[in-house]
């Protein structure tokens, strides 16, 4: 039946990094597939929480209160307003959840803002 | 850093079916480990979409307008207010997101109506 999203289906259809791929709504919540690679943008989001879960590789979010690392099968929720900086040195593929408006970049809009896009 | 989820530490701490853990919120949603094995009961959600990902074993999703098979790293979500039977012959271990009110039987309480409830 249609409907079912394989993630590592979704991952293989590109291979730029930081431009999350849409694959689900929940709601008025996106389901988005991102390829991480580098340095991102630090930025926070004000008006929400963030759902993180690494499916492979490695990502690093670095904060003012300290860094979280996460590996596969990982989850941490990054709180609404808290700058962040996603980091992956070696690549990691993530799913993220999160309001259907929210940009990647949030407050600090640069040449890394991707659009709203799916697979 | 505190806040780091590990999925399958979280499953590790509890073996019964069918009463899902909380292990985080994303603003006025719960992210939910839970146990999947033999039949559940058939229900639905008037209220919302409900996020399944399969992260280990196999897990169908029974409905009306045909079954959705999944397996590791394979999401659905059911739409608000279809009913569905999740079945799970072989077991299984699925990552649910949904709001923080929703409750595993929706509209069918049962002795299978489980409390909201931490790891």
């Amino acid at each position: 039946m249609d409907g079912r999203i394989d993630l590592a289906s979704a991952l293989s259809t590109f291979d730029e990094a930081w431009a999350p791929r849409t694959v689900a709504s929940l709601n008025d919540y996106d389901v988005r597939v991102v390829k991480t690679q580098g340095e991102f943008t630090r930025h926070s989001h004000p008006e929400t929480d963030e759902f993180f879960l690494v499916l492979r590789g490695s990502l690093t979010i670095k904060m003012d209160g300290g860094d979280v690392e996460l590996g596969p099968g990982q989850v941490y929720v990054v709180p609404r307003g808290v700058s962040h900086q996603p980091v992956s040195a070696e690549g990691a593929e993530v799913l993220l959840i999160e309001p259907s408006a929210t940009t990647n970049t949030g407050d600090t809009p640069s040449e890394l803002t991707a659009e709203r896009r799916a697979v």
